[in-house]
């Protein structure tokens, strides 16, 4: 019967942490530690700073600090992992995963030092990977070490279908399964506008085209940023699963989940459709796929078992 | 009795730009257009197409795009200049005043022409100076070009008074005059916690501490990041101006606003308290000063005064 | 390009018409003015002033007044109907249809006369006959009259599902046509929990009892007060429609719009999918229908059709 | 670090405690049992189904239940009592206090027996008495008890400065001391327009008619409703002393606090400007009270140890 405020740590401050750090705040999820590495330390408080100066403007109650000392996540409910580095223009894809998983050993190490019963969202890229890396290091069951992928690609995939039929957002429902990005498989005959299958409202062609815009929806920013990537959108997805725990609102979100022989599949993580609630993953749905879309997805599965492999 | 949505445009699509957008979009104050130069035109349009991804989820109904061309921008019921530079180490404060004012002059020149009748606010610094220099360019009504930094200021005035005080920010209430950062004239004897005058509860050496580090807030934000300037609270500061005028509340807010006469000055925007509605500014308070206020008053018109002179 | 607030007026001050009002205020949707016959225009002003006095601490910026004269409607930019009577004991269903449309008559003959571009939302029952005589009455466009009910019964059917599944409402869609209550022809097939059918994760017994349960929905809440009837819902439902319309959303939600042809049905209203936006309806879809379902759709409407011969 | 959802009991599910329980669950502050007498169970029951039912539409998530069983509000994080009669013509205000002081007794009983360590809210009339009552009772620490009448004042006080001077509710502050109603002792020297104080900005005639419709302010509603009393603003103001609890936010709000000593009053509860935390009353501020204050003070004081001799 405490009161006390719910504690989210946000590990990596760049552009998706710090976002994610404010829409936490902003809905008064909790109080937020916003943690980056020693040389980072000044920039993090600031953005802390920054936004804790907003709240008296945007009238919420949340404290905001920027921090590289771990001690400071002690007891975090939640945490989330942004840090890592993006792929740069000439480094292999090995480098990326062999670097990031390193990254990924560092965090976890010390999160479930200070914070042994949290529950971990993963959003660092191969976020499949990196979700599997984590959930080893930590030797947490795997309810607790959860990927994002599915929500930021099933957003792009509404907002691109609320484009073409002109409606709002709020009735746009899409689903996927599998990776993130190329590995996506969309599940387009579960995705409706207001209830009504989309299948009757687009023509099969520019389906494909809004499926094929949607896998590529990650570099379509890169390249018109033309310096950085997505982050208000990956942020808003955090974020949408962190709320789904904290307030055990049993959300039906697609997340990237460990395998323990769902849809046949053993010993990965991949993107599946499960319920969020208190205890991070509360259920993994089975849904009946046709043949085609059972291909895809062993096909993504096949990809993700093919990253594993680069892992040190 | 249309219900055609409101529409905001945003001059420069840099952080506080589009955290503005943003914010704008999430309260669904309409749609927004986030505006740049022909060569940050792709940024902007992935921001905005990054913000517009982030709708499915957080759950908002607003178009958010990204352009160069101010055709886009045709009746805009609000214009929120963000554009110009920041000072660089090494640049003279007349080389700042000067770059800015030229950036104004074109941006006004786009803003009247495709919407005539609507309301300006500028955030560009030197803000004062800049206020000036769209109202003369824009041949606007004063009522229509409104200058932020007292919603900002007394926003990390009273953040830090929370912090001070432990409370929530929601009761904290703060009030400046004057100009914005060193020139700030805080009326700590209008400030309050849920009511309480602030001198009750803090001493007085504390408090001007607070008066000094809210007068230093920017370079606070500044000296942490390494590499920007705060615009969290900026966006929020220019978001709440925003919402007052969309939504004709009448809110009591410090704004820079055109005075002709109020406070003994005559000529300057400087930063009054004033009524924010369906009309802009609907009025200035003047309140009583004490001779020690009414003198930092002078020091800061003195001080716009000075910067006016640079203007070509 | 005026901020004037919108300006929304409900006719009824009973507990759905006192509720939408507050409703409505509380998301600053626009000013409102609750308005009753002359006898009870002071329970109108207190219902009025104690939802104002609520602002200050909800934070809201609307106003609402209590009213018995319609002169304070002018130039409403939405009219909602929620007057009437409700069914007695004793009371034939001939009398409760005659009785509430001449209510309809004196309503429609007062909001046309103040507010000629109005759009009307109309949820005195039966609600199908009601909408047909404020259609004929007003000689608006019959986009612009607008009856509700299959907001309200969708949203009992998601909280009973929700309520089976143990799962957030957020997340179950539902899907209805035809008209209120017993006449509800439920499209199971287009409802779903997180985009999964719903087919698939409740017994077909249990979705049949659930969907009996929705169409009783009413006379559970009536059961249940024994003095009264439901008006949470109701008003919840109504101001998700306002919304729509005042935001111009294009919102793909179930209506009861006027049909000429549609589904084969000519000169009834009926609950059909619609798009609601700044016009009202601005799209009726139709949807292919098994045979059953459209067994039972022309079952409701015949039903429709016979209240209508009832009409004076 | 469990998720757990909160759980607020709210007793008594008359207008103010339906309301309460429907703005609470809005918020998604907790789950809510609404709970009243067996005769009035199935009217509490379909109460809070009605309200369930608005939960879809409405997007929040949060169970509401109806009982008579107070094993239902096992562990309750905050319990709301809203339970007794109100005055009814020819009642003298001895029988008043008597029955009520019996319901507050019963309920207590119950409260403290399911949730041993909750914190209780108080809104029945007498509402000084009753808080000594429910306190005396409980046995609780005073901090864990805790009387509603100055958000409610100070909320109507509010709005009816916001009308006087045409400005938005969100910048007028307002500040009470003393007993509800007519023993309310206003301190307009602490209430403002944006920070600028009231007495310059109204004239001293007009602000003693703004105080004494303050105090009447409850009359004014059951005059107009000419069948009962207001609901709406008592019940927003118990749901922000239980939000700024529930979310620890250290608000500062009058509330009805046990007195031992401060202001030179002993051994009763009455209305004194306090921090909301956790822990319910986390600190009593004492001010500084001109002799006319003081002596208002005092005559509150006097009034409610008058009804305190009543109680059996």
């Amino acid at each position: 019967m405490t009161m006390k405020r719910k504690k989210i740590s946000v590990i990596g401050s760049g552009f998706t942490g710090a976002t994610t750090a404010f829409l936490l705040a902003q809905k008064e999820l909790g109080d937020v530690v916003l943690v980056d590495i020693p040389q980072m330390e000044n920039p993090a408080k600031g953005k802390a700073l920054d936004m804790l100066e907003a709240a008296p403007v945007q009238g919420f109650d949340a404290n905001i600090t920027g921090t590289s000392n771990y001690e400071d996540t002690k007891d975090s409910d939640i945490v989330i992992i942004t840090a890592g580095i993006a792929r740069k223009p000439g480094m292999s894809r090995d480098d990326l995963v062999q670097t990031n998983q390193k990254v990924m050993k560092i965090v976890t190490a010390e999160i479930i030092k200070h914070s042994p019963n949290t529950i971990i969202l993963v959003l660092t890229n191969p976020v499949d990977a990196m979700s599997y890396t984590v959930y080893k290091e930590s030797g947490f069951p795997k309810e607790r070490v959860i990927g994002q992928s599915g929500v930021l690609d099933s957003a792009r995939f509404r907002t691109f279908v609320a484009q073409e039929l002109n409606l709002s957002v709020k009735d746009i429902t899409g689903f996927v399964l599998g990776g993130h990005g190329d590995d996506m498989v969309p599940l387009v005959r579960y995705s409706y506008a207001g209830g009504i299958p989309l299948e009757t409202l687009i023509s099969k062609e520019r389906l494909a085209e809004i499926v094929e815009r949607t896998r590529k929806g990650g570099a379509e920013i890169v390249n018109l940023l033309g310096n950085g990537s997505a982050y208000y959108a990956p942020a808003a997805s955090l974020v949408e699963m962190a709320e789904a725990i904290l307030k055990d609102q049993r959300r039906v979100l697609p997340t990237i989940a460990y395998l323990e022989g769902e849809y046949g599949l053993e010993g990965i993580y991949l993107g599946v459709p499960t319920i969020l609630g208190a205890g991070g993953i509360e259920k993994i749905f089975e849904l009946d796929l046709t043949e085609a879309e059972k291909a895809e997805l062993d096909k993504s599965a096949e990809s993700v078992r093919n990253v594993l492999k680069i892992l040190a």
